[in-house]
């Protein structure tokens, strides 16, 4: 067996970032995920940022998915994915809230053709409501769930964005594992269903436990200023980060630092006492890691368990015997772009193993494949590229 | 139907944020999640970071699963541990390696007694390895898969630590999505199987696309020069974001912010113009947006269409009108804690809808409930309870 999903059909309409990572993990789970794009320029996400062929998250988001260009706007085009979706097991698209409706791609469209079909809608802020209309790229996402304002400056109050772009990449792993469980229902019962996630409100949940403690309890009083000081720290030629939570990770610190005095500091002494006394714990932290290198300090607080770690670089990431050791960077020739490298799917599964099965597709090159296993004759794809329904 | 994954049980002995996390998520999907804790302070993450009853992220962790305090420090602990498992669809641990095998609870073990067990283990680093021996907080993962270097200061160099959890939380829907893959193929098959998962592994994959594009195609000298330049406006009165992607975008970006010039401009005339002249471009916007005050903006930028959105602090989230329309935010009464506040499930399955059935458990409150269901009797339980085995 492939993957814990194969022979599972996806017909995915979904462009950018969010919809196409959800698809991909049931792809490398071997699902047939087909990705539908319109004419020319296919999915925006093909040519993001690159001046060469293609971008290079697509190489990661497009692997193990066909590619097969249809003309949505048109109605020989649409009436090619109804006998597309008549195989499928799912249908995901993440279309502005109403446009899918439009175009005749709507969930009681589909699901006339093809009665258990799980219908999957992406939207950025809900289908509808007064947001609903707004384009939500990542920044906007971040800005409107909150992720901005807790990565403020510390001294200017200044928000900041997340640099990763988590609003898109959190829907997706959201969204898959939603697809994943309505997949699991319909196994049991037969029946499909709609499932729709929105990016406003999968980021917000994310955020919930932890970042959002306190607001939680509304009658409580025991509001817990946010702690903005970074565990990183300088030492005599970089930065590491160090986390003492325990008791016994704070005495072994202290002995690691040489700082036995600390065992006896009253602002230390309980776990509580060190979250009040934080502020005065990393200055002194910090003054005593100053004394040695990164490589030193690792090596002694490693001894003494303490637990910290290097500050790596993507590219000391990659060279890292950890994640060499885990086999986690894979690399293969790409037919058209050539030498690729990126993760392999981060869960092992020990029976059904995840696997890159085929490199991301060009635009469209799937086209004749996928409608040849429809049973659309030669002569019918011909005459519909001629008409610019497919490419 | 009460959720898409009703009728599963999962007996998760996992702690802290990423296990628990998503065992939550299939919790709310209606798995009977039966969390095993340790007599005395239970899971460490019921306490952590506030001084009353019930750590706040922990009251939504812990919805919709019931507490058993187990101690499998003692051999009955074990035995008792095995006649939960024979009853169980899904195992979930992230002991640190090689705990699980040396208490009895490894894979072999519990496949002897449930030989269709989905048995799942989450570690740090990897199960073996130069660092699989090493605790995993989140800022540890954050440094070691290169998250505080992607989010360094841009003037100063200091890697920034993201202040979400995003190394636990990343963890928890990378798991949660597989756990429901392997019971899906497990539905198909009757067959169980161990899936294994590394927070570092889950980290460094949900970075890769996009933060590690420079890193995809080592043959290819097109190194793009990350973006450090935040899009976080100040206006007037505040800190708006703003972002316009395509041609369209950046029209109506000249037009609404009244620089009709800039359509002429050479450096801003493609989209590839405009990345190349970022610098300049957000200089001139943020020169240009500090002259009104953000609601101004705001509603201008909206009337032109380019995304854009204010800068919420967390309780501006919570009141803010598309989250109330989402109904994103529930609130209950909990039996100890008394008025929560959290998220509902993000995904809204339309058949099986997900909800929130029973506030997060006090320690042990289940123990006897859950053990009467394995058949164990009144005297047996007293026998335990008196020996300390189960509290």
């Amino acid at each position: 067996m492939a993957g814990p999903l194969a022979g599972i059909r996806v017909i995915d309409v979904t462009h950018m970032l969010a919809g196409p990572m959800a698809t991909m993990m049931l792809a490398d789970q071997g699902a047939d995920v087909i990705k539908v794009e319109p004419p020319k320029v296919g999915d925006p996400g093909r040519a993001r940022g690159r001046p060469i062929g293609m971008a290079p998250g697509f190489a990661m988001l497009g692997r193990n998915k066909r590619s097969i260009v249809i003309d949505l706007k048109q109605r020989r085009g649409i009436e090619l994915m109804y006998r597309l979706i008549a195989t499928a097991d799912l249908f995901a698209q993440n279309f502005r809230p109403g446009t899918a409706e439009r175009i005749g791609l709507g969930e009681p469209d589909l699901r006339r053709i093809k009665p258990d079909l799980v219908y999957v809608s992406i939207s950025g802020f809900g289908e509808n409501g007064p947001l609903a209309h707004k384009r939500a790229y990542d920044p906007v996402i971040q800005a409107s769930a909150g992720v901005a304002s807790i990565q403020s400056d510390r001294r200017t109050g200044r928000p900041q964005m997340v640099r990763v772009i988590v609003s898109d990449k959190v829907t997706a792993l959201t969204a898959a594992q939603a697809m994943t469980a309505a997949l699991f229902a319909r196994q049991r019962t037969g029946e499909g269903q709609h499932v729709r996630l929105a990016m406003l409100d999968a980021v917000v949940s994310f955020l919930w436990p932890e970042e959002m403690d306190n607001y939680t309890y509304p009658d409580s009083e025991h509001f817990v200023q946010p702690n903005v000081r970074d565990l990183v720290y300088e030492t005599a030629d970089g930065y590491i980060t160090m986390a003492a939570v325990g008791d016994d990770e704070w005495r072994a610190t202290c002995r690691a630092l040489e700082h036995p005095e600390w065992l006896d500091d009253p602002r230390f002494r309980t776990q509580a006492d060190r979250i009040a006394n934080a502020d005065a714990r990393f200055d002194l932290t910090g003054q005593a890691l100053k004394t040695k290198t990164s490589a030193e300090w690792l090596a002694i607080l490693d001894r003494e368990q303490v637990p910290c770690a290097p500050i790596l670089k993507p590219a000391e990431v990659i060279a890292d015997a950890q994640v060499q050791h885990n086999g986690l960077i894979v690399e293969y020739q790409h037919p058209t772009v050539g030498r690729t490298r990126q993760t392999r799917p981060a869960a092992r599964f020990e029976r059904t193993p995840q696997e890159i099965r085929r490199p991301a597709p060009r635009l469209g090159q799937d086209t004749d494949e996928v409608l040849g296993e429809l049973g659309v004759s030669r002569e019918e794809i011909a005459s519909l590229r001629a008409a610019g329904v497919v490419g």
